[in-house]
């Protein structure tokens, strides 16, 4: 008699696992009880709570573009699926409350992966009562996929934009942004390196942080003119809060943040480590604006609910959509742009 | 100088295409003034309508699994990846709002191609009065797939689930179903006939109808005491009935609806046509149960806002989980479910 390996999913069949993934969800998720109908109708549905917007976003995770197999467990891709999505949502000043999961899957690809996979959700949306009401299964014939649609909710008319920031405004960023690419970049080069995974900075790649809760209680000042994550990196983000708002910026060079991992790292990776600060972005920080004066009150409310290092690294400008570098010698550099704004590896594009 | 050929996506990149599509949407398509935030921010936002539950489905198509690349316009192939998200909301009752539409594509496709889809997107949601709102795009290596979310409202109670079903209700079905499916066959067998692609059930199979209009006006009676789509074919879904209400079903094979396209296509392919009634289906029909009393009350309210032919084909029994097809001579046959509960061919699952 053949031995039996562990469970893959062409064992159990599509209907075999979608009443796995039921279950695990219902033994170990939230369950909201606005949620009249979860997985396992035509459609989910719930209703929503009166005086809110909703918000909704979808971010995709492809493999060999997103992520690298092998080089990252089924738990913390979950995770590192939603936590994208979560950081959306936080971005507007929301709070996430329910995820549709449509998953592109190997048929060879074991059960128990794709409950680790289950677990990594949850283990990001538990934490807010968030739940997953819904999704799709469908067997991809080549690289899997996670496409994660999230549903959250903002007291109206509190969501804060892109658009609204307004010269004078300081730019305020959360944490240090460019660890995760810096990450990306070791393992991609450290591929054969059997410790790799623990360094510190890959570790921030694989499962980096959101900032939804600094982002929801900034939302609540109402004093914040704009705010966005940076999934198209610190560059691109705030470029995207320029063309939006028809504004300009100056950052003060000496002012980014950069931590003494990246500058390690910047170092064996032979790049200039502003370069990984400024370019691609595999982490979730917020960039935020708001008026010099509202700066001190912000910090404070945000000291008191959730701390979290936030930096003034520059003002907004008339300059419509022209991003200077303020050097430390007083010199002046324009920042371009371009870079990723291409169809290429590792990054995608919200709408 | 090298003849330019039309442009690609990887010609005018990501946000390139990003602001293509957002400007196509925001001309061919319609603008909801309940969407407080549409494409170009980290999530899109809306404010619900009072008094209504929120429907939300996701479903994924992709290439060479749900499609064959070639066989299909672009066009059609955004017609038929909306179609399938709509019969979800119509066959809950509801009515669909917004779309967010999550893309992995080749970057070699044409840049007209993509904006074709989006025309195919719009020209099924633009008779609702319903919009994109958001996305993402997404590079994907080898097969392109369309995942679409979409939103849809139900007046409150009023969604029609599939758990409902009562021992000694009517089975009654629209349409004919299996003719998309005997349409996918004679696609894949006649792939050298360059007629092909003009016979009624392969245009039937690429670009099919839904329902939606149908199960809306059905949800409206209250009289329907569940209700689905035939996306997993028609005794798939009426197990999913059978599943989730803990009830049985008797068909009458006489009664089936088959059209005289499907007898012929079913001799030419060699193929029983009850077969394709009742296996796999990508058509979207609905299967609705209800009281015998109800039956002609919901049919006169049918025939004057949205006649469609309505075939009663069964019972409801008591028999968990059992389906019989009573034979014209009186016989009795258990039919089975299984075949299409497996992680292959043209398949998917909505959870």
């Amino acid at each position: 008699m053949p031995e039996r390996g562990p469970e893959r999913v062409t064992d159990i069949g599509e209907f075999g696992l979608i009443r796995r993934i039921g279950d695990l969800v219902n033994r170990e998720g939230v369950r909201s009880e606005r949620v009249t109908l979860g997985i396992g109708d035509d459609t989910a549905s719930f209703v929503p709570r009166p005086g809110y917007e909703l918000l909704v976003t979808c971010d995709c995770v492809v493999e060999g573009r997103h992520y690298l197999p092998g080089k990252i467990s089924p738990l913390d891709l979950g995770r590192r699926a939603m936590t994208l999505n979560i950081s959306d949502i936080g971005a507007m000043g929301g709070r996430p409350l329910y995820a549709l999961i449509s998953l592109g899957l190997k048929g060879d690809i074991l059960v128990q992966d794709v409950e680790e996979m289950y677990r990594g959700f949850l283990a990001e949306l538990n934490p807010f009562g968030a739940s997953i009401i819904g999704g799709n299964l469908t067997k991809s014939g080549n690289g899997m996929f996670i496409d994660i649609t999230l549903i959250g909710e903002v007291e109206q008319g509190r969501g804060v934009r892109r658009s609204g920031a307004r010269p004078g405004d300081v730019i305020l960023v959360t944490g240090y942004p460019g660890q995760a690419a810096a990450g990306l970049q070791l393992l991609l080069r450290g591929a054969d390196d059997p410790n790799i995974l623990e360094h510190p900075l890959v570790k921030i790649f694989n499962t980096p942080s959101h900032r939804a809760r600094v982002g929801e209680t900034i939302a609540k000042t109402g004093l914040a003119t704009a705010m966005i994550d940076t999934s198209d990196g610190f560059l691109g983000d705030l470029g995207h809060i320029c063309e939006e708002s028809g504004v300009g910026a100056e950052l003060s060079k000496e002012k980014l943040p950069l931590s003494d991992d990246l500058r390690e790292a910047a170092l064996r990776l032979h790049r200039d480590p502003y370069d990984l600060f400024l370019g691609d972005s595999d982490d979730y920080e917020l960039v935020i604006t708001c008026r010099p004066q509202d700066m001190a009150p912000l910090r404070s409310i945000l000291v008191q609910s959730c701390p979290v290092l936030l930096t003034e690294v520059g003002r907004i400008t008339d300059a419509a959509s022209e991003i200077t570098l303020l050097l430390s010698d007083g010199g002046r550099r324009p920042v371009q742009r371009s870079g990723w704004d291409h169809f290429r590896l590792t990054n995608e594009s919200k709408m």
